[in-house]
Formats: C-alpha cells, sequence, structure tokens
C-alpha cells in the first residue's frame, strides 16, 4: 500500500521527488510528472491532475498510442500472469475481473484481441465507474469507432482512471469529485409522512446475474441512515431497489387483501453518472406508488 | 364434451331430465338437482345455483362431510389414475395439476393426507381460480383451521366451483358473474397523451418459476385492444407487468442516456379478487412514473 | 329556427334550392354554395363542406377580404344593432358578447377598429371554440401577424364558423368532428377503487371573473355520469376543476386532521384543443394526489 | 423590549430576581414563578416551562378561572384601549387583531361576550399558533365544549402562549420546539431533475381573503433557498401554493400549446400542527404532477 501524500508536500518535493511519487499514475511513465512538475506550486488537487494530463493530451496519435501501450489489457493474460501494476490489480478485483469464468475470460481475450488488432493498443476504461454488463457493452459499442473517437474516448478513460488513483493517493483541497451517490426515501401517503421501519435492497441487475449489494431499514423520517451507495463513483449499469411494503402496511396494522395488491416493489433503474446524486424515492399507499429520480 | 343447455329448456323438462343433466356439477350427486327441481321455473341462472346449493348448505356436517367425500383429491391418485370426472380432469389441466413433478406430486400428496387426516374429507379448492402458489398457500392456511371454520370454507369452495361448471354448461338471463379483468393503459406524460405502440409482458411470478401469460402492445389511446386477462376467473396470485418505456421513448427519438433511467419497467401486483376488475396503469415519462389500482 | 336539412335531399335538390338552403352560411353569398352545387352528390358532409370551402381558397387576396367583409365585427354595432345574420346573433350569444358592459364594449370597439385599421375586413374567430379570454387574447396576437399570415388565420376561422353552422343544419353520414369532451375520474388510494360519491365543481378560469360550468358527484366507478363537458366544441381558455376530497374521506369515516391537510382539490389546466377528449384524473389519498391528461 | 436572560442567570439569581423576570409570562402573577424557584436549578428551559405550568394546572377548576381572569380578551377592549400586557399587544398584533374592521371587531366582542357568559373567563388562544380564520373556527368549536373540557383547552393555550414567550426570553440549552417548517422541492420529470428558476408563491387561504406571504424562486436544485415559513410556529389554517410551471417550461424553450395544459399549478393545503414540518414538492412533467405531504 502505497502511504497518502499532502499537495502541500508535492509542492515542496524535489523534481526527483515528485516524479516518484507519482510516475506509478501513469503505469510507470516518469516523463509524465515531469512535464508537470515544472508548474507547480498546485492550489488544488485538481489542478495537479489537469497539469499531469496536459503533456499527454499534447501528444501526436503514435505518442498517444505509445503511452496506452504501457496498459495492460482488461482482464487479461497480465492479470492472470501477475505482472500488472498495483493499481491495475486493485481496480481489476472490484468489479471481479480477476475471478473470471473460463468462458468469460475467453470473451474478454477474445474482444482484446480484436480490439487491439483494430486499433493497436489496449482497450482503457476505468473499470471503477462500470458494472461488468457495462464494460462489455462498451467494448462492443467501441469497436465500432473509427481510430479518431476511438483515441479520445481512449484518453477521456485515462483521465478517469488517473484522477481516481490521484485522489487516493494525494490528500488536500481541491480535490475533483469523484464520488457519486444512491439515497432513496419513502413516504407513507396513508398516513402523510416517512415510512419508518421499511426494509429496502439494492440490486445490481446484470445480463446474467443478480446481486444483492446493499441492505437497509428506514429511519423515523422515512430515510435509511446512509446513502445506499457513496464515496466512489457508482457504477455505470441497471439496478433494482426492492421496498418491502405489505410487510411494512402489515407491520402498521392496516387491514390489507390476503394477496396484497403492493408487495415486494421493485423499482429498476439505470445508472449512467457514475459523479451523479441518484435520488430514487417511493411516494406509496398500500394501492399506488409514485417514484422519479430526484436530487 | 356435453352439450350446452339453456335455462328455459331445463326449466320445462322433467324432473328426471333436469337431474340428469346437472348430477355431474356435484360429481354425480342427484338428490341436489331433485331438490332443486321442484322450486321451478328458475329466472335466472344464479338462481338456479341457489337453488342447487340450498340443500346442500342445509346439511349437517355429517352430511356435508360424505358430499365432499365425492370430490378427489387435488392432484391425487385419481388424477394420475384416470378416475376423477370429466369436469375435475379439465379443472386439474388448467393449472398443470396434471404435469406435476415427482416431487410436487410428493408435496400434494404430503398435503392431502395431513388435511384428510385431520378433516375426514378431501381439500376442495375452486383451481380455477388459484395460482399454483395460491392453493399451496392456502392448503397450508386451511390446514391450521378449526373443523367448523374449515367446512365453511370448503362448502364456499364448492359454490365456486359448481358456479363455473353451471355458467359453462347452461345458457340464459342472469348468469351469475364469474368472470375477472385485468387491463392496463399507458400515458406518456412527457407529450400529455396515450402512449401508443408500447410493448407490455404480463408474468404470473410464482415462488419458484415465472410464466409468461401475455403479451401486447398498446393501440392509438395507450390501451391494448383486448384486456391482459379476461373472460375467466383471474386466480389468485402474484404477477408482473413489464413495460418497454426506453424502447418506445427512443423509438420517438427522445434522448435518453445511453443507459437510461427508466427502461423496463416492472409493475409487480398481487389479485386476490377473482372476479374483480384489475386495472393497472401506468403514467410515465423517462424519470417518473406512477400506478394504481384503477377501474 | 331554420329547418334540418338531409344530405340526400341536398344531392337531390334543384342548383336554386341547393343554393338556397345553404347561401346564409357565408353571411348571404349566393356564389358559394352554386360554385360547390356541380360538384354533387356528396358522399359525406365532410365532403359538402369541403366543396363550399374550394372555391373561397381559391380566391384572390381582394376577393379573400371582399367576402369577410361581409361578416359583423365581432361584439360591434351590428350585433346591438340588431342587423346581424341569425347564425352570428346566436353565436355571440353563447359567449356573452350581447351582454358586454359599457366598458367591455369600448374593449372591443377599439380592437375592432384597429383591426380593419390594419387589415381592411373584420375580425373572424370561430366564437364558439373560444372563451372570452381567449377571444381578447387571439385579438391581441393577430393584429402583430402580417397580411398574408392573417389572411391565412381568418380562412382558417372562417372554415370553423361554417363546419358548425353546416354540421347543425344538414344530417347525414360523415359529419366533421365538432364537439370535443371534458371528462374526469378520482381513484380512492387510501382503498384502491373508484372514489364514489365525490362532488366534483368544474370553473372556467377568466382574467376577471370565475364562471361554475359544471357540478357533478362521481358514481360507484368515481366517474361522473356524463362528461363534464361534451356535445359542443370545448372553448379555448383556463379552466379549474374543484374536487370536494376533504369531504369524501370524511364522510368515509376516515380519521382527518382538524384541519385536513387536503381538502378542496383545485386541478387549473387550459384547453388548447377544441375537439379535442380531455380526460384530467385525481388519483388521491388524503395525503397525496396525482393528476395528468389522460385520453 | 425586555432584555433576553440566559437559563444560568435564572438558576443563580434570587427568589425575588426570579420572580420579577418571570412574573409576566403569566400575565403579572408572581406566585406562579414563586412556587417554581425553589426547584431551582432546572437543566433545560423546557423543564423550566414544565416548572411554572405545575402549580398552575395543580389549581383548582376555581384558582384556574382566577388565573385565566387576568388574561384580557381577544381583540377586545383592552387591546383598543392601550390596557393590555406588553406580550399581548404583541401577540395581537401578529394576527392583525389590532386592525379589526368595525365588522370584524363587533364579531370578536359577541364572541368573547358569548364565551364570558358561559365560562366566566376570557377566550384562551395561542394567536401565534392560529390564522384569523382557524381563531374564529376555533371560538365557535370551544363555545359547543362543557365545562371541564373547556377548562383543559384553556390551559393547554396558556401552556402554548407561556411557551412561546418563555423561549423568546430565556437562552439556554433543552429549548422546546416551538417553530413549525414549510419546504418545498420541485421536480422536473421531463428532464430527469430539480426545477431551477421556478417562481413559487404561498397564500394564505382565508374565508373572506388570500394573503401573499411569501415568494421565491427554485435554486439549482429544485428547492428554495430558506424554508417558505419557518422560525416561529406555522399558523393553523389553509394555505395556497402556486408553482408557476407554464413559465418555467417555456423559458426552458420546451414546445407547449398555446393555452398550456399546466400554467400556474395551485396547490392548496392545510396546516394543523403549528411546530411540525411540512413538506409539499412538486414532481411535474407539462402534463402531470404529483404532490404529497412530505417531511
Amino acid at each position: 500500500m502505497v502511504p497518502r501524500l499532502t499537495l502541500d508536500a508535492l509542492n515542496a518535493a524535489t523534481t526527483a521527488e515528485f516524479v516518484a511519487a507519482l510516475e506509478d499514475l501513469f503505469e510507470h511513465t516518469p516523463w509524465v510528472p515531469e512535464a508537470a512538475a515544472a508548474q507547480r506550486p498546485f492550489a488544488t488537487v485538481a489542478a495537479l491532475h489537469a497539469a499531469l494530463m496536459r503533456p499527454v493530451l499534447a501528444l501526436p496519435p503514435e505518442g498517444r498510442k505509445a503511452l496506452l501501450n504501457r496498459f495492460p489489457d482488461l482482464a487479461g493474460k497480465a492479470a492472470r500472469g501477475g505482472t500488472m501494476g498495483a493499481a491495475s490489480v486493485s481496480e481489476h478485483a472490484g468489479l471481479g475481473l480477476d475471478r473470471l469464468s473460463e468462458a468469460e475470460f475467453a470473451t474478454f481475450e477474445r474482444l482484446n484481441a480484436a480490439y487491439r488488432d483494430r486499433f493497436g493498443f489496449p482497450f482503457m476504461i476505468c473499470v471503477r465507474r462500470q458494472t461488468r454488463d457495462a464494460v462489455l457493452a462498451a467494448f462492443e459499442r467501441r469497436l465500432r469507432h473509427d481510430e479518431a473517437t476511438e483515441l479520445a474516448a481512449a484518453l477521456a478513460e485515462l483521465g478517469f482512471i488517473t484522477r481516481l488513483r490521484l485522489v487516493e493517493r494525494v490528500d488536500g483541497p481541491g480535490a475533483p469529485a469523484t464520488a457519486g451517490r444512491l439515497s432513496t426515501h419513502v413516504l407513507d401517503t396513508l398516513r402523510g409522512r416517512g415510512a419508518a421501519g421499511l426494509r429496502v435492497e439494492l440490486f445490481e441487475v446484470g445480463g446474467s446475474a443478480r446481486a444483492r449489494l446493499a441492505e437497509a431499514v428506514t429511519n423515523a423520517e422515512g430515510r435509511t441512515d446512509a446513502p445506499l451507495l457513496g464515496g466512489a463513483p457508482l457504477r455505470v449499469g441497471r439496478y433494482e431497489l426492492v421496498f418491502h411494503l405489505g410487510a411494512y402496511y402489515a407491520a402498521a396494522g392496516v387491514a390489507l387483501p390476503r394477496q396484497p395488491f403492493l408487495d415486494e416493489v421493485p423499482i429498476r433503474f439505470g445508472i449512467d453518472e457514475p459523479e451523479g446524486h441518484y435520488h430514487v424515492p417511493l411516494v406509496a399507499s398500500p394501492w399506488t406508488y409514485t417514484t422519479y429520480r430526484g436530487s
């Protein structure tokens, strides 16, 4: 585990120390932090990130490709063979890309090969902002890009990757926003107040599987004490909230049909903005409900 | 297949003809129609059914049990062995009780035995008003009844069974309502009109399985041309409507996020009144929806 | 009162009879029906109307103006002096243009004069499709038109006026749709069914006044037995439905705060399509409601 | 203006100082604070208030009446004649009871006289928790009470009055909650986010008049920067929020009918809990809206 640094320390460091501290953000490319070092001091972490990206964005196409080629294939042999950088290792693990079945590994191998064949560099994607389904959909979609479009897409992803790595490495003011948030709120319209004690579950709804991500019980206000997701980018993908409305009204002594009209209420929704706030409330009686993307 | 009769013909028939025509409603119990024959003429089919039930409801407990014992076990050996009455055969088939796996057959055998042990007569339930899950839930629930409560429950089911059989046998005015209805309606609140061309699917959501029951595309008004379910009792159970809202708005050229907030919208609901009208509309934009039990 | 004719009779009439029967539709302009007479027989009333409009739409600008000049000023001296055609008299009366205060009369005189000055013909508007506020707003808006735009607008109104006059004069198949409809429906989401016995009032919400147009009590389904408005064009304007929700829930024995959260629920809405169907439902509990333009 | 005190200072004061500081809370009744003084120190302002009320609640009926008789008639001659205590003067002014028309003054005189005749003490009500309509409704309702019920009601109001006076007089921990809050939030369901820049007006909807209490424009989140009402008890009464939805969508460039379906959206609601939080959101597109009591 690399120790956290402060922006002040980086501003005060020698160029050699500065480069040593940051070269692994770009998979051990010392010239990137070297080019940024001269622009110190940085007032904010966001300004430091912009300074690191500037020489990269100024590269001609061949230089960009060379830099991208320093990164490992997604879920590729490097991941399996243990030759990948530490940051990449941890990022892969979050999505379970280190635990693929043989068939899934083969799918990634096929897509990686097709992509490399087409563009001459590995597929870049900030996996911490994606569900596995979204990674696969992006792979298919971006394989149809022309080279200029795809180089731009790859550099945008490089920006997301290094921004996250930087925020975790360096403490200081003005960190770029990298965390999203998913929250909910249940209103009981039978009684005109927040629904307290109602169980809520959150699932990721993947193409092939369904994983429970969180469970909470609403507090006296009808909210959950903590956001259902937060503190990190939300992963682009499909989700489902399940509100245990029938059990809530039964516990409140409300007379319901033996087979209640509403019981477990599923709200299926997509997340498209990893750094966004998704507020997905439920306004419900035993016979109706409304949901919406709130804020 | 027994030919349909008319109420007029039954009113004009000899007692012997009347008994012959109706005795199989109660699994070949001639004294039931015999007792009713003297009360002719009947103005409505409902009055005829009431007259048939009257002598049954007047029986002392032992007489009720004897009558109930004429009926086969639910999904039992008679069903497998081919010794069941024609009406019972067809009713069993509708719920798939004639196609049970070995494990399911064993479950029914166990419940039938426990029920007979406890009450001394076979479990009566109008299977055409139930999903398989609801039948099993009713079995468990009614096994906890005391005898008097359960005899009343069994006779109520006998009434539902024979009412349905009678309505299918006899044409005439004043038939009792035996059909329920499930309908929907989709309102596009982005444009303030019915959503035309939106695909809707209906599933039964069972404890162990999910079966698609119907599929429809909304018409110019945002309704389906025919009810999703109708013309027969609705089966008590859990259902899910899936509205293909994302595809609808995408086809309309509405700009949506790559991962739309709302795409396939599931509405899960219970049906508790087999002869009721369940209107389950969706009032939706790409960012919100409301549903309710309408009428 | 002019007697109603049939399309068959008009198709069989002599040209002179045909002209005599229809010349007052265009304020006693015999050449309009004369030009249409030769195209008989007409299969539908709509085809007859189209044939009557064809020679009018073929006129050069000066001819159009001459025809328009046969019509009286809106709420003008002819209306007061009793020199207006019978159809115009009745149309004026419907909007209360025959009962203007002195100040209102002066406003119309001013607008009529400004309009005539600008365009050289009187302001045409199908008053039966408008509230008084909408007429005044149209006056102001159309005074800013250039001549070509306004001539087109005036002829469109002439079409609306004569279409209505024709539909009332002639019975026959294929009458053009001239009636709109306003309906409502109240859903009780406390109990999951239509709200029966709930009082609803409909108001026109004018710039300077508020007039009650209709009152109804919902039936067992939560609907009103008849549409709140119908059988004629809806008048473009602003309206308000007031639902007596507090009284409804109080009568149902629902415990409400002494000062109920929801009591008289106003829904204010605009009508823009005189021949459209406006369905404006209320889906409500004592603590929430939803409304929408339905169909 | 009486200077504010601290709970610490009151705990440390001599009995005479303590009595002098608080005797006017009960319209110059020194024995009330005297009885409470011995129970010092008080940990919270709420505990101090409870200690002040204790001797009052222990009085026999005649003692209660004598105490109540120290208070002036509501909107009565004392108010006009300038002989009322300073706290009462300020409380009266808040509701406009010092600016009544002759007819209104006569109504209050009539009600005061009827009440005194019936109960032998003046009508007590914490006017800062009431609209004028609510005061009049309470007057009529409480005139029908029996004496025991009404004495209890009068003492409850005395508690509300003195609690408010105490909270304004004394700084310290544990002040009882005396402030309510009214807030709103507008969600734009056409675009799935808070509606920014939407004008909202708040009116009190009285029996005879309509007064605008507040106006605000929503911020980037769709909320108002400050609550619409807050920092004091909410007044029991009827209110109306008017949301300028048509102008909002027009400014956003959304194509609307010339006469928009939704333009100024009124939400009429009652406030019954002066210390409660009323959150009244609007979830709206140009064709639908939902509101509810939130939290």
